[in-house]
């Protein structure tokens, strides 16, 4: 039995280990008040070393290279930057069939969804099959995830789309391309250095809520798009938000529609949706709804071309041009007037684009238990796009369909990728030409299949049922998204991710105990409606870090207490216990504050009492000379030993 | 004895409290275990209006106005917006002699002082005097402390004179008085829609560490500008930062320097610097020091009147206009070119200005024991800076020094300020003329022994002694302000407080709890040394809430702690305890981080057990279904009684 040892016992060891004024007696009835010890003073040099290390490098990245021998270390660090050298060794016969069947499986889904996605950032198809191809092979060498397929992915290539049409409204004008690149130059620059400068946990400010919100309005705001080519309208609104997408497709009504291609358009969605439906029924067949975009992509081609429906007004791909990429490091605005855009709108679609890498890593790392190390990804990815924006490829990240397809067909490395990599390559050297005559309709389709699945129902339900504010957040990214545009509704995310914040460092919850009748233990009052207060004495718990952000505040809050408490209570108050244990550090200006509450309760004859400070505070308690101010003898390891102390009539 | 109770009465009574599954056996050791019950569920209306009330109307600044009949409620709402029409109908004639003497007082030291810090604002003396007339009357009618002295100050001159230079660099056009009044009404502004929207907090975020070092850089920058006067130089830099003034004043060593200036500015210098410290030495002479600076002008007046030393080159005031504050509102820039600046100065010279005030109000409120209301305390300076602003005042707020005078000259009420203000309106009737011959140099003086007191050598040893960020926020503002300029030690000082809360709210602390000998409580091993872990089993406590902000980190923290700890430990590890009493809070993102954790130890075999979560907590697990995946009967109410569950024979 956990308690069953005897307070003696307890008392005895306790005093052993504690420094400081140890015991005091208080009456006969009290032989032991355990005291509250400061902690052994540490070494400056220690102290800033461990927060720097826990600050920056909390993932300890190079604790493997100790106490190696230089050779060695040196192969360790060339494992650390490319984690090829490191699983590549164990690589064997089995672990490749996986890796081929899964990196045939994605390849299948990449090729169509690359076309399609390449046209929502309005570029050329080919510039899609294009990244497919460089991307995943610089990912393979330096990634550290085994499960991520690397590639274009809908959300970032409409926020490319959507910022660079901003800045160049003409998108066939070749600056607009030229721009696509600097923006992607810079997305790869942003990453690499927030992974080697350590400032990975800066994507952890776009909290899961916001991102919820942004994905299933980006996902919203993509399908409408698609209406355009689903529905063969020729002059659509440039705009993405909902109102000025439905009112295009409304005036196009009557004579802008071509029933041609909605039945092309929709038959192929119909598919396509069955074939996800059914493998989400029964996991085995998650190979239909994976092969299903290639067919729907063979099937209509074939369709068009035997029965030139293109020559009953079905819009088609045209012409995608042969050849491997070519180089482009020319192309990068690195002065002019597009530099200052190229730089913004890389720094947004960098971020975006790693927030949804980030998030697939961590995701199939959980699954599988191994560790990602977030910073070290960050570098690969920037690596990955500075390589792909020189060789004529846009922003790369990971995608959330393709990578859940690259798990379930058994990919056991990134040679999965490397396979995809090389069919993309044999499908830019020979089969180009074979896309002329697919329906833009089937790869609107295509997309609309496709970002179904960002509209997480099930995920806002629960932020609905588990916080209210992350909910907020949740819609307020969702709405400004679809509402007015990608920018602002990240805007919005980013806005409200930050008000939490600041909520959460200035306003921290306070509570007023009382105890739980014949026990010893103290709760919160509200909570627990039997918990009964101690006649003359308030206890109050303070639920957080004090600082200068929320001092005056909980200074405020605690006299607030006291006044109201006074009032109701015909006694009065004589003792205000302070439950410190969430109080895990306090600085300066917390330290004010209590000097306040103290001076302030002195003048109202209440005396302060603080209860089992942890010791850091403790540390700094003493260190300000707060602890003699409000006496030592007012310091007491639990609530119960001050009660028992000051209101020794009021044991149970 | 607090602890005496048994352990079956407790548990007995904390069945009786708590609903969920309630008792549970495990061998014939374990009687009872006490289940955490998740508390009942909140209305959600209740939920967002008790969410509002704590954040915005912490203080409950309408609540007096409950239940009471229509007319009262008027009454008592005029009395909220003007706290005079409460105290003055308890005012009697043993207050007013308090408040005359203290008024007084403070009205010769801010004769003197107004004349000088006008021109560090580089406005001409009379605006100083038009600001101590206007605003203090106002402040009498709606503001709270009943100590604080208001008027021009140091610093807040130092800053506007600063920032208006930069925008019109020749001070004497009539632009730059307009922009000046423009500044001081959106200052106003500023502070006004700060309390009106009740985001009084914000000023919170300047935390007291960057204060005191933007505080003594100020001080230093002003008595460097002030050798200026002190030495007699004619042709001086324009720059504020400390090389640009020692420069100038070494160049100025041969020629540039009067060394009848220099004798009456030292001479003077030495006897108020001397009036200080005795008054420091012996509180009741504190009237010395603060008649000091009337006496030095009077006497430094005369002297200079019947030597003519101003033939001799000791530069002079020369000419005050007399009368009262001309009105000014058409002379505010509210279209143009400079309203942009204008606005911009406002805001950041009413926040600093705020700042100021409501640390001295706060500092006398803890001192007398009465309540300062922050937001109100913000829409009484915002009026006053309004209203000042349309009758040619600049910036005013609360002074440290005259704000202590006050205090020590047994000032009772706002009334003093009324004094005061009186004072000053006859000084601008009828004494401005005597002011002609009062040189410079006595002004330097008196300004440089006015801002000594803001260098506190003390504080900056105790934010050393407390916390050593603390201490490089304080010196990075202190450094900014002297080596470059104010805004930028502003600017600093902002961003080292926001760097400290992106680190508390990333990088909670985590620690390994282990027993201490022969009892059942647990402590964080790295303080106490002599705890020991309990075989098989890790214990970690985590020090926060659980927020997307540092979700991922606390997740790879823990992991990281139970791959080095199975490394090193023979027996390996079969539990994760992880004790929540210190985790208040937790949202979704926090929820999916423990799902990551939870799926991460199954593939590692190791079981998550959780301890003592909070109410909050609780319902979150319970709401999101966590608390199902992880199991019921893996979250107890303590570490004791899940160590005693699952290691029984560890059991002390």
């Amino acid at each position: 039995m956990s308690k069953r040892i005897s307070d003696e016992a307890a008392a005895k060891a306790m005093e052993e280990i504690r420094s400081g004024p140890s015991s005091f007696h208080h009456g006969d009835s009290l032989p032991y008040i355990h005291k509250v010890g400061a902690p052994p003073k540490q070494n400056l040099l220690t102290e800033i070393k461990h927060a720097v290390k826990e600050t920056f490098f909390p993932d300890n990245p190079f604790g493997h290279l100790k106490d190696q021998p230089g050779k060695r270390k040196l192969f360790l660090g060339l494992q650390t930057v490319f984690p090829i050298f490191d699983w590549a060794r164990g690589y064997n016969l089995s672990k490749f069939k996986g890796d081929l069947v899964s990196g045939l499986t994605i390849a299948s889904l990449c090729i169509p969804q690359d076309i399609a996605y390449a046209k929502l950032a309005n570029l050329d198809p080919k510039y899609g099959l294009y990244t497919s191809f460089v991307a995943p092979l610089v990912y393979a060498f330096m990634g550290s995830s085994r499960d991520i397929a690397i590639g274009p992915v809908a959300v970032v290539s409409l926020l490319l789309g959507s910022m660079l049409t901003d800045e160049i409204s003409n998108y066939k004008t070749h600056d607009y391309v030229r721009l696509a690149f600097t923006a992607t130059f810079f997305a790869g620059i942003t990453q690499m250095a927030l992974g080697l400068l350590r400032l990975g946990f800066l994507i952890d400010f776009l909290s899961h809520a916001a991102i919820v919100g942004f994905m299933a309005g980006a996902a919203i705001t993509i399908a409408l798009q698609q209406l355009k080519g689903l529905l063969g309208i020729s002059t659509f609104t440039k705009k993405t938000d909902i109102v000025s997408v439905m009112r295009s497709v409304w005036t196009n009504v009557h004579h802008g529609w071509n029933w041609e291609t909605i039945v092309i358009g929709v038959a192929f969605l119909a598919f396509l949706l069955i074939t996800k439906y059914l493998a989400k029924k029964n996991k085995k067949l998650f190979w239909l709804s994976a092969i299903a975009p290639l067919t729907s992509v063979i099937l209509s081609t074939f369709f068009v071309y035997i029965t030139r429906a293109d020559k009953k007004g079905v819009s088609i791909v045209k012409k995608i041009d042969k050849g491997v990429n070519p180089a482009s490091a020319s192309e990068i605005f690195f002065s002019g007037k597009y530099l200052g855009a190229g730089v913004r709108i890389g720094v947004v679609a960098g971020m975006i684009a790693l927030t949804e890498a980030i998030a697939i890593g961590r995701t199939f790392a959980a699954m599988k238990d191994y560790q990602l190390d977030g910073n070290k990804e960050m570098v690969a990815m920037g690596t990955m796009n500075i390589i792909g924006s020189l060789t004529s490829c846009y922003v790369a990240t990971g995608s959330f369909s393709r990578s859940a397809v690259n798990f379930m067909a058994g990919c056991q490395t990134a040679v999965s990728n490397i396979v995809m990599s090389i069919v993309v390559l044999l499908t830019l050297l020979f089969l180009t030409p074979l896309f002329k005559y697919t329906p833009n309709a089937v790869l609107a389709s295509i997309i609309i299949a496709a970002v179904v699945n960002l509209v997480d129902i099930d995920a806002a339900v629960l932020l609905w049922k588990v916080d209210k504010f992350d909910f907020i957040a949740c819609m307020g990214a969702f709405f400004g998204v679809i509402f007015k545009n990608v920018e602002i509704g990240l805007l919005i995310a980013v806005a409200i991710s930050f008000a939490k914040i600041l909520l959460q460092v200035t306003r921290p919850r306070t509570a007023v105990l009382g105890r739980l009748p014949g026990t010893t233990v103290y709760r919160n009052i509200q909570q627990y409606p039997n918990a009964t207060q101690v006649s003359g004495m308030l206890i109050i718990r303070v639920d957080s870090a004090i600082y200068f952000s929320n001092s005056n505040y909980i200074k405020d809050r605690i006299l607030r207490w006291v006044t109201d408490e006074n009032e109701q209570r015909k006694e009065g108050i004589q003792y205000l216990i302070v439950e410190m244990a969430p109080v895990t550090d306090i600085d300066t200006s917390g330290i004010h504050a209590f000097e306040y509450l103290h001076k302030s309760l002195q003048k109202r004859e209440i005396q302060l009492v603080l209860a089992n400070p942890g010791p850091v505070v403790m540390e700094k308690l003493h260190a300000s000379n707060l602890a003699n101010k409000i006496g030592e003898d007012k310091i007491f390891l639990s609530v119960a030993d001050a009660v028992a102390t000051f209101a020794p009539q009021a044991e149970p």
